[in-house]
């Protein structure tokens, strides 16, 4: 059986893009249709970023969502960059007047379904987007098949693809693979434990074992994460093997333990696309580019090219407008380059390169060094993991 | 024959390192002799670096070195970035404050050897280092063989090691190549030509064709480079073919053409030395290590070398104190590895590197963005340029 319908905006996933754009979208009279192939309570659930830089914030706030991040997550004001044995606050407050929040992606998704779902949005749950076509004509159309076999047919004056790494958006735009790439030759490996906070803010540890970071989540419940193979089965270690692991990463400071109740491995890649739009198809977050998760850009990156997109879409459907629309690509990826460029900095400090040689070892450790003695290496830093203003008078 | 002398300081080299720890040793009573095998000629016509931090000209100045760095060399307020076609000026005075000035190591060589001849210092010209003795000793001997053939030994309470990346002095401290490396996969091609300047200040062009530094000499002669393949013959190209090569490099900007007097491959290598001191031998300058010359840090770090050392010499001989010069290696290494890392830094900022990747590259061009997007990254830039204050009160 296949079901016809039709709407101004049709958007590929249900993630922190895709609902914020249909958000955005529907305040300003753009109609538009979400699917996903997830349940609501999988999307709730999923296990990802838990760093909010303060605009994406402003912006939740701003546009209306019903969002407890004040509430729920916990402002931070720094981070600690730890080498050599010692720590160095980078003061985020003081150094740039902003800060970060710690609240997970799966809170964002509950506030933007929590906002979206009582308001009207049409969102299609466990419907499975299988391809999207008429790319280059003036109705495009996704094809999806929802969780009773059934064939949806979305056709739409445009199509947002924010269906993350493994698009098929992006796939009918220019193919599934096409873009530029970074690989990294190691993982994370991520634990959830139930314990009390070890530290009050992030550390980001470069140890001669290799990097780990020192996350929270809540009083009760912390994240850590330390380098790994890229191959490594997350259930080879015992807790204890674990704790001893992450412990020999962070000298000077006494880890507190806990259950570990989750275990995954993060793969590491950069990956920005060739076309970020063509004609009546664009891809926001995931689907346009994937950055590695040190210094927290994805989900802030997503949030940034949805604001980018949805005022170039109100131009185009309010004015027939399509300046902004031309612009969204290049405008875009001025961002994407300069986090890609960020999440790789910072990984390239602190993480240890199976192929460095000693030299390279010790000149990573004089860029340690560069940045924390300098203010203005502190201030060039916390602008970045603050994030960069969205500039969206273009 | 042979003829033994002694003193408190046996200096081997009379490069700006070696000349100016002998001016700084002599003004505070500590006696000492410099040996070098080239003659005073050929010292004073060496073509090499050319800008020196602010804080080295106030240091020739403040030591009493009737240096004419004010008179003949030029003051730089900033240097420009180019990439993609657009100039982005880093401009020193408003971001730190300080400068850099334009005065060539061999004006340098000139005031040092004009302030201590007259004085008479001991120099002996023409007189090659062959090893030196008894390094584990209270009393290190330099022998060396002189213009006809004779030997010199100089016995001494401390040597200092200020001959240049072949040093002898570090091959009797720890070996010949005992230390830490690496080799970049170009090198740049100089030229120096009669012409006036085509910028007021240095332009650091990345161009997809690879990197040029724009630099100046005088009002009518200049110094131009060009990121080569390491093999190639200096005499290689034309001159009309060295012109094309450099104007493709700095898209913007018509360069002034002259006749080319001279043209010479600069090798680009990084070196720091295993140890910078054992017992009564120390390292200073490229004996100690080797920068590429992306940056100019090269004869600056080697003065800052010497500062450190200075204090340390004078201490030990006045004071019989050794606490600085046990401090020394630890101290300066600090700044070393700093200065490694910003001549790495500004290298790969600005070079095509023959194993990128278009997302490598990419990359590149978005650590460019966000250097020049932000004043803090522009401070965070300027500063290691104009140089780090020597801290002497460690």
């Amino acid at each position: 059986m296949t079901t016809t319908v039709r709407t101004q905006v049709a958007i590929v996933g249900a993630g922190p893009a895709g609902l914020m754009l249909a958000h955005l979208l529907g305040r300003a009279g753009v109609e538009s249709i979400v699917i996903d192939d997830r349940t609501r309570d999988e999307i709730e659930q999923t296990i990802r970023a838990g760093i909010l830089e303060q605009g994406t914030v402003e912006a939740l706030l701003a546009s209306g969502v019903d969002t407890r991040a004040h509430e729920v997550g916990a402002r931070h004001d720094g981070i600690e960059l730890r080498f050599e044995g010692a720590g160095h606050r980078i003061d985020f407050a003081d150094l740039v007047g902003r800060g970060v929040w710690l609240y997970p992606q799966h809170e964002v998704l509950q506030d933007l379904l929590g906002t979206l779902l009582p308001a009207g949005q049409d969102i299609r749950f466990t419907t499975k987007a299988e391809r999207v076509e008429d790319v280059d004509s003036t109705q495009p159309k996704v094809i999806a098949v929802d969780a009773d076999g059934g064939t949806l047919e979305i056709t739409a004056d445009f199509v947002v693809g924010a269906d993350g790494s493994h698009s098929v958006t992006r796939k009918a735009m220019s193919g599934s693979h096409n873009g530029l790439y970074r690989e990294y030759p190691f993982a994370w490996f991520g634990i959830l434990c139930e314990a009390p906070p070890s530290a009050p803010e992030l550390i980001y540890s470069n140890s001669p074992n290799g990097f780990a970071l020192i996350s929270q989540r809540s009083d009760t419940v912390q994240r850590m994460y330390f380098q790994c193979e890229p191959t490594v089965d997350p259930n080879a270690y015992s807790e204890a093997e674990l704790w001893e692991i992450l412990q020999s990463r962070v000298p000077g400071t006494t880890l507190k333990e806990g259950r570990i109740f989750q275990r995954d491995v993060l793969q590491f890649r950069s990956f920005v696309a060739r076309d970020l739009r063509r004609g009546r198809v664009a891809l926001v977050g995931d689907a346009a580019h994937t950055v590695p998760p040190t210094g927290a850009k994805g989900m802030n990156l997503a949030i940034a090219d949805v604001l980018l997109l949805d005022r170039a879409l109100q131009a185009f459907f309010h004015d027939n407008d399509t300046r902004l629309l031309d612009a969204y690509e290049q405008t875009a990826l001025h961002r994407i380059w300069k986090a890609q460029n960020f999440s790789w900095w910072m990984t390239s400090m602190t993480h240890q390169m199976p192929e460095a040689s000693g030299f390279d070892r010790m000149r990573q450790l004089g860029e340690l060094r560069s940045v924390t003695d300098s203010r203005a290496g502190r201030m060039y830093l916390a602008e970045a993991y603050t994030g960069w203003p969205v500039d969206l008078h273009i």
